[in-house]
């Protein structure tokens, strides 16, 4: 397996650099259309060597990255998806729910790649340093796992969608995965349909972004 | 408040940018070791809201950024820290102990900026969508926000340490803010000491770093 290979030049980066940097962070989108198209031999396993250079509590790499292959096992995470979707329609005001119905919010049968990232508390690696006052940090590293992976496939043009209507129990199951892993996301991965700055969600009319200064105390 | 203001251009990257952003991930370190030196005028401002543009749950943007400049209650957090990790460290067995005693864990002395991170699990913004079977993907969304800011960070030459070993309802209480926020992160930010390639528990011999494709899996 093709390993990341950085530059051995010293780490101090450009203005430019800066500027293309924002512009990734601005243009990643959740996507939820995708193009058939298969990815690229080898580039999801080069993509996964790359989010491991995240950092992770105590250094303890929980990711568990599994590429869901099986027609049937994808058939069982989008029955999954359906129920819960279903539900979450329910829930809301009628409104709000036609908008909803509308959204569109699996990219699960048209994205060639699937990827169920697991979070394993019970691994080892690291002795547990860091971890025992908030154990959650585990999941919070493989969480940013997959914004690494997602910013290293958008640089690529490849485009990602975290499905998070989901039954993770469930999901775990159908995957046949060790019961204490726990499931952070389900990913789908290939080509996007369409490259937009604005969220989808904004572009719909279901939310808007605020401004920073919303979010910004001082103590 | 200055903000984030991506070009319009056409979102494609370079091979060149991909390669510098692959600097960036491997180049990124969880820092420990601090100058005083202060952050320039306006920077963690403009750096969270490069933050602010991370992926969220529904667009639920659920981060709430505290800039801790109180000197008694930076003094509070610092206290936390000290009696978790003297916890902790009874926690490990005799030699390795030792060496986490040698860790020297916290930047909380020197950085001259620091900063906690809460997730609000109550905001009304995204109206739930997204978050009903997974509701700790609000959680996740403020993780990958710190991850951004980190990036960003590191491509201005600054440092960031992420703090765990805290008990997040006293950091909570120390810093007098909503009972229902949840702290992520505590966050040190600074001129780095020194800069490596290798994580420091690495350098120090506590943990490696393991082969991606033993994260891999298929099903």
């Amino acid at each position: 397996m093709e390993q990341p290979n950085p530059s051995a030049a010293k780490p101090e980066f450009e203005a430019s650099f800066r500027e293309r940097l924002l512009d990734l962070l601005a243009w990643r989108r959740d996507v939820r259309h995708f193009k058939r198209d298969p990815l690229p031999e080898g580039a999801i396993e080069r993509l996964i060597g790359i989010a491991c250079l995240s950092p992770s509590v105590g250094l303890s790499e929980p990711w568990r990255f599994v590429l869901v292959e099986d027609e049937a096992r994808r058939a069982a995470v989008r029955a999954c998806f359906e129920a819960c979707n279903a539900e979450a329609l329910s829930a809301q005001e009628p409104s709000r729910a036609d908008r909803y119905a509308r959204l569109k919010l699996a990219g699960l049968n048209d994205a060639p790649c699937h990827i169920a990232v697991f979070a394993d508390r019970q691994t080892e690696q690291g002795h547990g340093l860091g971890r025992q006052t908030m154990p959650e940090t585990i999941e919070y590293s493989v969480a940013i796992a997959i914004h690494t992976l997602w910013l290293a496939a958008r640089a690529e043009g490849l485009g990602l969608g975290w499905v998070s209507i989901l039954d993770p129990e469930e999901v775990r199951a159908a995957l046949d995965v060790p019961k204490d892993w726990r499931l952070v996301g389900y990913l789908c991965v290939g080509y996007p349909q369409e490259t937009t700055e604005t969220p989808l969600l904004e572009w719909q009319g279901w939310e808007s972004r605020r401004a920073p200064d919303k979010v910004i105390f001082r103590r």
